[in-house]
């Protein structure tokens, strides 16, 4: 790539904006060149505008500081500054539904960390692993919108990175999940800025996150889905059961699977291979952000922890152990990935980079 | 209760010794007469025994600051001085069976919250609420024996009590449970001290308690089962799988649990009932620890906690909470106790009052 | 006592309120009849209205459940109901003012936790064991407002009672502090719920506390003033210079203390003597909630520690340990209370003790 | 630097040694070409060797996967692989001493993490920005030991980062310090692994680590002296007092300081440009570890803190917050620095730069 795409950030003071910042310092293919949050922060620097409210560690990336955040619901600032936006912001659903729709509607990809317009039809949401064919969907969009370059594309909540792409790699091999259990440990940084209280997670967990079950529930569905007649349809074929508990881990959600095939079975050293053996599409398409190896299998038993394990792959990867035989379904195991980076920022990040390979975002 | 029965702890200086001498301050029916430990407390008064390794909260009970300290392995020092003794040592298990055995053989009823002889089929594995009944294998495991007062009788693991008595509770209304699954988030305590590092244990969690989750399937088998020719034959008709991890929490298991009944099938609102108007046998035999209510039902739906909930009923209620319908099962509810109280200690006294209730121990 | 003291509770739904509520349970001298918080609650049972923010460990005491909580600022509904009020409400300054003037001048002696009163010169700033005799300023307080019953007396700030009482056990034998550095390690409960976010406080400190440096220097000055010409005197001869620093821990407010004499200087020996045998003027005067040894000091050379000291004399006690010489100064050491119970709900009740044994509440 | 210099780790296997191998990964100087640990170790590659016990985040970095670890007892094994060594090994003062001793006397440039030399007259303890001419000290250490070419250097404990390189600042502009308290929060990482409980570290802190405050007001003196007479003649001008806590934190030592200047005494904004102008020797000499910025000071009240600090400058910015007058000596601060990378494995990367750059480590 000799030239890079100008980006912008929607949502750039924000704890998921904060990551976007950290991650795109020094991108190969991308050059953040807007930035945008509410009118409170508009017209300062990126630095003023984070002052007392910057929470990635380490400091502001320089290349930021003195960048000017523009009025997020000014869409005129963007035009001319940036190819396309990555957007995380803290509005209701239906604001960001208006706010996302203004930015496709003036010709931006709109490559989305937020969840109003996850279960769309013709949104892909995708896990650029899984369901890449479902960027497929989008001259449907474009066309039922009126739009012509300008679109949306959403990335999944960040508890279900752990356990679907180690699923999807068995799937891949011709295996067919009949249903499973899922209890996740979540860390707490998705929840943004304060978020849970420390009186809540010193000496205690807290066995529910409001609206997580739903979507850890209902998400897989449509990556699982597939397109047919203009829309994304999707697959209720695997039976799911969510328990969402949140412990006091910064980042990182960590799930325990339970796990029942439908007809053949494979064994526990074919899992392990399929797993260890994963290559990525993403991998193969050269997505910059692409961990060299996408699923890792830790063999030590006590594996994967959220502090130890989160940052494998630059925290890309998704880290899976303990798979043994269950006593009621057919298989247990441990998933684990990074819910700021894999689940959010770097998910979307990895998303953008394939929707260019796709070309479907342009310099 | 006219005249209050001897009792001993061997083991007295370890944190579960540390929870019976804390709860056992002013109990009705016991007066600790006799403590023991390992050769090197042997001599010394409590206080000076556990210096600097005292761990409960609060200081030392003025009661048993100056009682002195006897050498366990010397059980002559025991004769005269109680009828019975509480035993948690850190122990292999077979020089766990050889100090209760012994101890067993010199007229001491052992009330054990060690795990040794708890798949022992002679050897009762007491939840009191549950299998009460099971008190009556105790002269066949004299007789067997040759013992004529001694006998053993155990508590099952820590981890296994917040969901047993909500299922008991469902069974004795006759509701069968076919198969479930479980994770537990489980506290430290249990482990001893030092027990887990804090490096693994700050901003983490472990998926993994060595040897945890083969107890949490066994020890239901047991506690369901009846006593058939001379000993106790499992029940091994539901099956259970168990995740078992450790989150950074001090005292208190917590677990989600999806379960499914076999035949009849309760609704929510009967389930919420049976469990809310649950009485326990030690509460109608009146005994001293038992709660109030032993199970407490919490409408809200981020309950149970456990730095909240484990103290419920003084630390041996079972909590439980979110009770609703389960996309592969039945229904998936939260369940939590109190692991060094109803887990370990406060489930061994209770025991202990249920053998003197139905004259196994007597003064 | 006879007749138990009707006692009400202001801001009864609080974090502090609640802790008043679970003390109080069983006093013997006083009967909660009377609840009240803001408008909201109003109307409700107890129950009711701490249903979704009971955070005090256990279940709400079931004398208080089914008790109505009345609107704080219809004083009308109290009048009657109690003798006298305790007082911990969350609103502004001029708000808690007004509030607190309205009981008094209504007849209602007002023991107040909050801090809008504690540098009024009329108004007695208790720490029982040190400052009794401002109890005295009652009556001109009483006069000066024109009330002949009403008072309000306030406790100070639950950051200083870790080294006040330790030092005023010196002072007491005649030795006079010259200055100290301090550095406060502050549990989180007192900042109210939800309080500090667990972003900023797993794997992290937060070396700030808005506001609390400042009490922790001005208070002892009034604490260790005196009665002249009709109002409370500051002492502002020793000079304090505090850090305050707020730590991953519940309950608990440790302190880090380096300290220089004034001409005579103990040795370490007197030093602890002095603090083992400290017999306090609460404890001579049969006060309820005195802890049986007010300063308890650990031999231990690893404590106090919050987790493991809080608790000590139920709560009541203030637990030292680690006194050794300083370089610079003359000795350091570290001390530890309860900062919601000692500090805040207990202390306020020893204090209401104390107007009660003076004569200042009456049935 | 055409050639890289290639560096062995004796103890690579321990938590320090750990990160060195992280922190060496890429380094543009140093090619680690050596790995030594127990015997225990030896004969297996890196991987095999801390499987199951690595415990720093992501993965084992490929380049040294496969490399052999070796007996460090065995110094012929070192001989003709590498030209320096650092030096982190869990054993006795005098095994150290043998150890370190061992390899300068086979002409190795031994770079040590540990603390056994550290008040050796002819052995510098570095700083590099503050006492790197200490380093001629070493040519005298030569011939007191005959060495040709090997020779020892060690870094100074972890906990003095925070607050030498700011008051360094200081008397660099001609200020004297008279006298300072210090009490620090130090993080658990540097204990080494298990290192502290959990059971300790969890709504808890420990107000003791032992040996910790005397290498706090010792090695300063050191580090502030003067080579006279063929050996570093210590600075005791300064008090120092410390308290060193332990907190629930991984890695960042917080300290909070309270200083009086001897004499002239700058205002708060001269120190703060002072701080915030400080321009390192290591950076000036162009060493690669050098940060940009040696002293970030932040503005925000409620900085530093250790979780979102202690990566800045990579991990070797020393962070410093709240300065304000303090009413017994002349000022308070707040300071912090990342213990295992700063104040261990990073600290002494450094200073093997600072001899690499001074001509005492050769390729």
């Amino acid at each position: 790539m000799n030239t890079k795409i100008k980006a912008g950030i929607i949502g750039a003071t924000g704890m998921v904006g904060q990551m976007f910042i950290k991650l795109l310092e020094n991108h190969p293919w991308f050059d953040v060149t807007y930035l945008a949050a509410s009118a409170s922060s508009a017209g300062k620097t990126y630095s003023q505008a984070v002052q007392g409210r910057w929470h990635v560690s380490s400091e502001v990336p320089s290349y930021v500081r003195d960048l000017m955040v523009e009025d997020a619901s000014n869409v005129e600032k963007a035009i001319g500054k940036c190819s396309f936006v990555f957007c995380a912001v803290s509005l209701g659903k239906d604001e960001v539904k208006a706010l996302e729709t203004l930015y496709a509607s003036r010709g931006f990809a709109v490559v989305s960390a937020n969840s109003a317009y996850r279960l769309t039809p013709d949104v892909p949401m995708l896990i650029p692993e899984i369901n890449y064919e479902h960027v497929n969907i989008i001259p449907v969009q474009q066309k039922n919108n009126g739009w012509d370059k300008g679109f949306i594309a959403v990335k999944p909540n960040c508890s279900i990175q752990s356990y679907m792409i180690p699923l999807h790699a068995l799937m891949a091999k011709g295996y067919k999940i009949k249903q499973m259990t899922l209890v996740t440990l979540q860390g707490l940084s998705g929840a943004g800025y304060p978020g849970p209280s420390a009186f809540d997670l010193i000496d205690n967990i807290v066995p529910l996150i409001k609206g997580e079950e739903e979507k850890s529930e209902i998400e897989p569905q449509k990556i699982f889905g597939s397109i047919k007649d203009g829309q994304i349809v999707n697959d209720t074929s695997i039976l799911m059961s969510a328990h969402c508990t949140r412990v006091p881990v910064i980042d990182g959600h960590t799930v325990c699977v339970n796990v029942q095939f439908e007809g053949k079975k494979p064994s526990e050293s074919e899992i392990i291979d399929c797993w260890k053996n994963y290559r990525s599409v993403p991998r193969e398409l050269g997505l910059p952000s692409a961990p060299e190896n996408t699923i890792i299998y830790k063999e030590e038993a006590d594996r994967p922890q959220p502090r130890k394990d989160r940052d494998n792959g630059n925290g890309m990867a998704i880290t899976v152990g303990r798979l043994r035989p269950c006593n009621v379904f057919d298989y247990r195991f441990v998933g684990l990935s990074h819910n700021t980076n894999r689940g959010a920022a770097g998910g979307a990040i990895l998303m953008a980079e394939l929707l260019v390979s796709k070309g479907f975002i342009k310099a």
